[in-house]
């Protein structure tokens, strides 16, 4: 086994694998989209990833491919496993990602818990979901959804008549989840089979972006954080993940967890692990796609909070409110992401880590708000 | 103020400057001896550092200039800070790193505590200082020693016969000091002036070259902290250092600390940092040169141990030792430098941390045993 990497897209989670591959002498390349690239430093080609060529010339000269982002399509997916190169996560696995219809469908099978669902082929069908569910639902696009994209709460069928006029196939209907909050779970699981898990995290989402994340998340039941890292492992093995596994759940208010979204690559949810964890979602993703023995997934204080830095409309370049927030909170770890700042758009985050979850939120939030 | 950081050196000093300058945003470019060097990832160019109009090319396109190794002509230096390029540390610190008598000399005026010293001109004086010093000394060429290179124990002036005969100008004797431990004092400095001091460690070394470091340093008491702190402090000001300086220290049986060794820029001795401290040496230096913000210097655990790696006569490849050692150790951080291995070569180390001393060094030790 080589230890070199070739990551499938050029953003932030890819640019996060650079530190931890130069510490473990990983050869770490990167197919960019374009230039400028937030992991522009290890970018290796610029190229079209819907394109079975380009991405197959790509991989000749490495040992492993995996993502940055879950939307390589899958006959290029194929193509690479047909020319013989290792993958991973590999198709199977990823087609449960990328289509929601498809994920839902098989964690029924495994027996994992979820909200009610249905696929929906026009408005009779909502309609009739909608009767059943107390006139309310959550509608989604099956593919190309993210961070609140291809996401609506409804009341009537019409609300996404616009939806069923140009999307190619059912949508997916879910049942509205009275949660009392998210959690998110990380897992790593390795070809040869070995999985770990990381303490359960609880995740606050602003508009449909992950905006800060508390690890573990506070209040968790040593019962909670046991049956959430055991089906993250489920998970893994039943869906057949290789590398980092992020399970985004629901907890309702009689104690259930209810599996929201997967996503298969290091997380936003799963940041903290940078700073707060023995080996962070980054190096434990390196490891599993190279099939290398995975790393302690034990906390390294009693808590660790991440914050997301969103762009703005910018008073003030990003160098003096970095130097500011700096000055302000000499423990905020931050991390940037090498992308212009607009409105909205993660451009980093900020972790802090420590013994008291009072004051470690203070600091982390403190520090995000030079950024605001 | 930019953020961009040219480093003038391609080694594992310059490598490990990468992950954090990735986090920081800092667009960090290496001008390097040739290809193939640890800090290839990050190389602007190639070039001779040794002459001026190479480094003021590199110079050009950076907002500051820092280093790997001390080893960059002070005439180059001086060519650098004509040209107003800012250069951290600069030539008239640098000088002190330099050149042993040079500092010797300096620590002298500044009252920092030291072995008894002279600069010997030819067999004659070292002679008069053996008599004076129970007939052992340790003679240093003033220049280009580093890893034990450099550095002989004497106990006839003949002994070094063959430096005075080829050496220009006079060498160094110093008292050989009966020392209980060595310690290391790593502080950082800003151009603005803020400094901030790690606690002090236990650094031990093997055949000259730092094998083992342990922090805080085990046994040391609060005054003893607080004394090498204040040390380094004093020294980092009165040298006018920027950057990271680490002081290595001599502790004696009487509980006094005396200046060894000085080296400006992070130093093995310092490695535990990566993932033992809120805030790396390798950060520190970056937010030093950039005269930003320092960061917090707390420990992230009880202990740390940081123990390296050198290249020896190989059975089986170094990713199946890699493999073999995460496998049996799954907490501990392996650092690699990306060099061939070669007997008593550098290639690497591992930190652990944790509450518990002995556990740490257990599985410290044990990581690092797979690479013997």
């Amino acid at each position: 086994m080589g230890m070199r990497v070739g990551v499938i897209g050029g953003g932030q989670l890819a640019r996060m694998m650079i530190a931890p591959a130069v510490e473990l002498g990983v050869d770490i390349r990167v197919l960019a989209e374009g230039e400028g690239m937030s992991a522009s430093l290890a970018a290796a080609a610029v190229g079209d990833y819907t394109d079975a060529e380009t991405v197959l010339a790509f991989a000749r000269d490495v040992d492993v491919i995996t993502f940055d982002h879950e939307h390589v399509p899958q006959p290029v997916l194929r193509a690479l496993v047909d020319a013989g190169v290792a993958v991973h996560p590999g198709p199977d696995a990823l087609q449960f990602a990328q289509d929601k219809l498809v994920m839902r469908a098989k964690l029924a099978e495994l027996g994992a818990p979820q909200p009610d669902w249905a696929a929906v082929a026009d408005e009779g069908d909502l309609r009739a979901f909608l009767d059943d569910h107390g006139g309310r639902a959550v509608v989604k696009t099956p593919r190309g959804g993210y961070d609140g994209k291809g996401v609506r709460v409804v009341s009537d069928a019409s609300d996404v008549a616009d939806w069923f006029a140009s999307w190619d196939g059912p949508l997916l209907a879910e049942e509205l989840v009275a949660f009392t909050r998210e959690l998110s779970q990380q897992v790593a699981r390795r070809p040869s089979g070995e999985v770990v898990a990381y303490p359960v995290a609880e995740s606050v989402q602003r508009d449909g972006v992950c905006a800060e994340v508390i690890a573990p998340a506070p209040r968790a039941s040593e019962k909670l954080i046991e049956i959430a890292a055991r089906l993250g492992v489920t998970l893994a093995e039943g869906l057949g993940v290789t590398g980092m596994l992020a399970v985004e759940l629901f907890e309702t208010a009689d104690e259930r967890i209810l599996v929201n979204e997967l996503a298969m690559r290091p997380h936003n949810s799963g940041h903290w692990t940078q700073d707060g964890s023995v080996t962070s979602q980054f190096e434990q993703h390196l490891r599993a796609v190279l099939d290398l023995p995975l790393g302690a997934t034990d906390v390294t204080s009693e808590w660790a909070v991440m914050i997301n830095i969103l762009g703005g409309p910018a008073e003030g370049g990003l160098t003096e409110r970095f130097a500011n927030a700096m000055a302000a909170h000499p423990t905020a770890k931050i991390h940037t992401y090498g992308k212009e700042p607009r409105p909205g758009r993660k451009v980093g985050h900020v972790n802090v880590v420590g013994d008291d979850l009072d004051d470690v939120v203070y600091e982390a939030r403190g520090a995000a708000g030079f950024f605001r």
